[in-house]
């Protein structure tokens, strides 16, 4: 599935600057298709500020009277919905479900995600035109989801989904080159002579704080730079005896 | 972890409505701690318009100056970047792995949320004080994700999370109890005065060495007795002069 393929369509939206915030919301998303069925005002200059840049989607939107228009060219309809429909049985999906469903179609299946009006949602004769229904979790005391917040979980459930299952082409992140064992071993043996110069750790009895330090260390998992450095202070704190400026220093302090 | 023990801090936010989405946000997830860091404009009727019955969570925001009195009583801290910070190596997380971060925190452990400023959002002084940064995974050609929004993301995926993590009874993991942040910026000054004394470090030029350590130790997250540990440590590398004993050894050693 690509998420050109994936069509949101808002019904009867009553503000308009909300068809802006999901045109923005979308396209952060990489959702680019978007459909409105019966909008209250569009085009709208609220909509267009709300869309903060996100204006292809706008410029690019169709404006259709019935929900049939919107989906007829599509394989799969979603019906986004607050609560369980209880009157009917969709199959029920939550918006994690929900991705990961419409990444498993198929490359071709054009799926449309249905978002009903800010005040009641969809009828039940909109219900009746989805396959499935999907919710987003919340928080059941204050389950006032905004309109293009509801796009947005949906759309980055979708994103994740399909990006995922594209292999995490568009996974940016950079990989850090860990420090091998040996060179860890290596530090931790630096650490223990340092100690043991500080007077802090006794060699008869080392085994305890050298457990301690490696349980803590360990979870660094440093790059080479970053041990080069914590060597490098170790080395300052053992190298101070063989700096003479520095002993004169210790003299005018003890004294 | 519980939602309550999650704190969201808005840093410099420049739109009231923007803070009122996010309270409105943050409560459909079930999150209602909420600072405020040098808000434009607070309170703001704009604000409370925008929350739409989520009044509590402004009524009950904290606003401060800093983002240290945000944070100071927080054992985790995060922060919200747009992109992979390549400077220095924190951890990062998307938001997937920053909600299942957040779950799998022991019950005490206090976490904030770092989020910047809609224009610029984050500075390095800022993230020099978060331990991990978070990123929603966003269109590379349009990642222009309103305020609002990625407070409604980073939230829908800790309450994915958490309430996942509370169906699962068998979840018997040991749990680390982790120090403040401002045991942590104590830790960070003794750990400063002792490279100066140590002459690691220039006190002209502290910069670059300092943010280093906090990239390194701020993945430590460590508990009382091991910060209690590394901190012997520094007063062991600091402490010598005040040691006779060790003073003829060092003349020994010269001579």
């Amino acid at each position: 599935m690509s998420l050109n393929n994936i069509r949101i369509v808002l019904i009867g939206t009553t503000h308009p600057g909300n068809i802006g915030s999901a045109a923005r919301a979308m396209l952060t998303m990489g959702l680019t298709d978007l459909y409105l069925v019966n909008p209250a005002k569009f085009p709208n200059a609220q909509a267009t500020t709300m869309a903060s840049g996100a204006d292809s989607i706008l410029a690019n939107a169709t404006v259709v009277s019935h929900l049939q228009e919107a989906i007829a060219d599509c394989h799969v309809v979603i019906g986004t919905s607050a609560r369980s429909q209880r009157t009917i049985q969709w199959p029920q999906m939550d918006a994690r479900e929900c991705g990961e469903f419409i990444a498993e179609q198929d490359y071709h299946n054009k799926t449309a995600i249905i978002f009903g009006r800010e005040s009641s949602g969809l009828s039940n004769e909109e219900l009746e035109l989805c396959q499935r229904l999907v919710s987003i979790p919340v928080n059941p005391d204050f389950s006032s989801l905004n309109l293009a917040s509801a796009v947005q979980v949906i759309g980055y459930e979708c994103s994740v989904a399909i990006n995922h299952q594209q292999g995490d082409a568009s996974h940016d992140n950079v990989k850090r080159q860990l420090v091998t064992t040996q060179e860890m071993e290596l530090f931790y043996q630096h650490f223990e002579s340092t100690l043991i110069e500080l007077r802090y750790l006794d060699p008869e009895k080392p085994r305890l704080i050298m457990r301690k330090i490696r349980s803590i260390f360990g979870r660094i998992e440093p790059e080479s730079t970053e041990l080069n450095l914590l060597r490098g202070i170790l080395s300052a704190a053992q190298g101070r005896k063989f700096l003479p400026r520095n002993q004169r220093n210790d003299k005018k302090t003890i004294n």
